[in-house]
């Protein structure tokens, strides 16, 4: 028979085994955190009706989508998960309790031009609160905590969660009568890291227009350093000249206030004027969050406050605050930094169990006995070589192997080597299952991602 | 600005937070059941390459493929895990072990009429065990225990595993002369539920030129009751006619000897010679698994063996045994029969603070003290009446309420009130948080498939 060549698209990201059971245990982790802070798990379709996936319409994205007909139906599948979110708030409305804590991590999809680390599936770890006309800023407030717990609990040390407020930026740009050029000025801010103060100065100056002393502002503004409260102190100076933004330099206090309380280190946080996250679509608190060491990979969780979940929607007003973590390509780029723990156990099983009996019965009982106790268990009855069945064990990396001959059944004992040390005990099934718990407890110590 | 009214394809499972708690709990129990059977988690692409899915080509799912073009691709979404498996198996097959274990729960695309109950979208938790040339009979043997497992871990009793095997079967056609035909026979006995023994009796001879004497010999055949015991002992009065049917028979009662220590009982199994699963693609051991309050339903957990999973991509003899089940539909049929334990707790988080004072530190600082102790808190701090706040708890099932006011504060206490009791302590908060993990203990035991 003529064979079809087997092959994944690219962008698209297949897991061997052992990796998978990292993006696995980063999956559960996210969810067990998220949980702890009262967000409930939502699943929505990934495909939707075009005219409701698109109801807000243009922008960079659409020229990506996944658009396509299904007999008369037009369908798009989803390029994130806020419009869906959205969708869901706005359909469901009535039947939603308000504010409305939801996590979702789920596969979204973008025909990218491929890239080595751009992926066109991938999936996306979002939380988001939804308020019914009113939110307090005490969501916002929240987010860098579960930004540091998140991150945390994957392992992380050294990252910073960096924090601004919009309505700070506009009103700073009002105040120097910059409204109309806001936006552009913004944009072109956004790109001082990667071109420079002076070219920055450049373009505001001969491109937008802004006068000499206004750029230098715009530059010392966006530049301020410092602790949180010396950053705080500086805004202070611009107080009382414009309303916004009075009321965002109180919310952003209100942030800093709350952050011990909420448990995040001082060192893990800082107020960053220059970040601005997007152009319209937010209006308060927004959130970058950079890996130290890593500062090339850019904002690995990202998100903010905006007024207008569902605007295309419904007439109901239903502000939010929320964060995205891309997760398919933050581990993509874990793996490229080597920075996946390569110390916790990636195996199918935690014991594989090895017949010497033409009588499978007492290994088949066994079997069901560690099960039974939580421990995962395979046999492996195959015909094969007793050293082929040990390299079995050790390509898979299970940490345990058992014997199970005549002379062990008879004397009601069970032989058990472990894999790492090489160490072998021949005791009842009750006291290998205790000993092989144990090992397994000290195996699967120690977080995700290791900080090298 | 005008809207857009939102709504959710049919055939699309689209929960509301409560049921999704329920989904997300049977996900998270087949995940921990099949990890315990030594399987390993897999995810791949939703997308494949029209050609790579659709290699086998033909058959009855091709017309309701959701296929599309993106840029020069002719792209297809998956509509089973199984193909994707063998396109898995077969590419990554350097990088594999073998016996290689994986289960997979996810999303798969079958463009179906939409109807009540029938989903467009749909997940599949599939279980598979692939050898590599051979594969030891003993994992057919196992596969009734990782059922069993499932849907006991699930809360189900009253359930049962139908076996039988294919190679019983074509040998017992085979030994009535009836090898040519045995498709077309398979197929008319596979309606022996819906439409009698009578009327199958009529379409074997009529339809398909069976004997009369065959006919019911076929009938009487299938048919054969009793314990496992019994039919076997039924299938030796056929022994030593044809090697095939020698063959499956002792397949079959390896598979019943060992269910003892596999830890399946007797009312939970039983071989049935009518069930056939299908047509060409399993070679032996067969199973379905019937609610048996519930027979209406049809089986809730099928598979069985087949002896090469990935012939349209390698010359490699690839022989699996697997199972699948269709969880979104299960998840359907459950809720319409009013089988989902309604006292398992779906509320997004354990505990609702409210903060009763200006000065939210000391509310804050709790919640961080009860997520430290992994107890799922929120807080809130909306600006809504205390009565809005004790409602927004109990819409929401959240089991316990914390109220922290200045008399508490500087008493070092904290007054919790659980909701379902209304009973309200005053405690000092170590023994809040210990009584509040006593209290969620004794909530969440249960399963969460109730039995009425």
């Amino acid at each position: 028979m003529p064979k079809m060549t087997p092959r994944t698209l690219s962008g698209f990201m297949e897991l061997l085994p052992a990796p998978q059971q990292q993006m696995e245990r980063i999956m559960q982790t996210l969810r067990e955190t998220y949980a702890l802070y009262g967000f409930t798990p939502l699943d929505t379709p990934v495909i939707e009706s075009s005219d409701v996936l698109l109801a807000k319409g243009g922008g960079e994205t659409e020229k990506q989508i996944y658009r396509f007909q299904k007999g008369d139906a037009d369908l798009s599948l989803r390029f994130d998960l806020t419009v869906p979110l959205a969708k869901y708030v706005a359909l469901h409305y009535n039947d939603l309790t308000f504010p409305f804590r939801r996590y979702q991590i789920g596969k979204v999809y973008r025909g990218e031009r491929a890239q080595r680390g751009r992926f066109r599936e991938f999936y996306q770890a979002d939380i988001d609160i939804i308020g019914d006309g009113k939110l307090s800023i005490t969501n916002e407030a929240e987010i860098p905590a579960i930004i540091y717990k998140t991150f945390s609990a994957l392992g992380l040390k050294r990252f910073r969660i960096c924090v601004n407020n919009r309505k700070i930026l506009n009103g700073f740009y009002a105040i120097l009568d910059l409204t109309g050029k806001a936006t552009d000025i913004m944009r072109t801010v956004d790109k001082l890291d990667k071109i420079g103060a002076e070219k920055v100065a450049a373009i505001l100056q001969n491109d937008l227009s802004v006068s000499e002393e206004s750029a230098l502002e715009i530059l010392r503004f966006i530049g301020t350093g410092g602790s949180s409260q010396e950053v705080l102190a500086a805004l202070e100076t611009y107080k009382g000249r414009n309303e916004r933004f009075d009321q965002g330099l109180e919310e952003l206090s209100t942030v800093v206030r709350y952050l011990n309380a909420f448990g995040v280190p001082e060192e893990n946080f800082a107020v960053d004027l220059a970040i601005a996250r997007g152009l319209d679509y937010y209006t308060g608190t927004v959130y970058e969050t950079v890996l130290l060491d890593h500062p090339e990979i850019g904002s690995v969780c990202s998100g903010g406050r905006y007024d207008n979940l569902a605007e295309y929607y419904t007439d109901k007003q239903l502000p939010g605050v929320g964060i995205s973590i891309g997760l398919t390509r933050l581990f993509y780029v874990l793996g490229e930094q080597n920075m996946l723990n390569p110390d916790l156990p990636t195996a199918p099983a935690d014991v594989l169990i090895l017949p010497m009996t033409e009588d499978l019965t007492p290994a088949i009982s066994l079997a069901t006995r560690l099960r039974e106790n939580g421990v995962r268990t395979q046999l492996h009855c195959e015909n094969k070589k007793f050293k082929q069945k040990i390299s079995y064990a050790d390509k898979l990396g299970i940490p345990y192997v058992i014997f199970l001959g005549e002379d062990e059944i008879s004397a009601g004992v069970v032989a058990c080597k472990d894999m790492k040390t090489g160490e072998q005990t021949k005791l009842d099934p009750a006291a290998t299952i205790y000993r092989i718990k144990a090992g397994l407890d000290s195996l699967s110590r120690g977080a995700v991602i290791l900080e090298r």
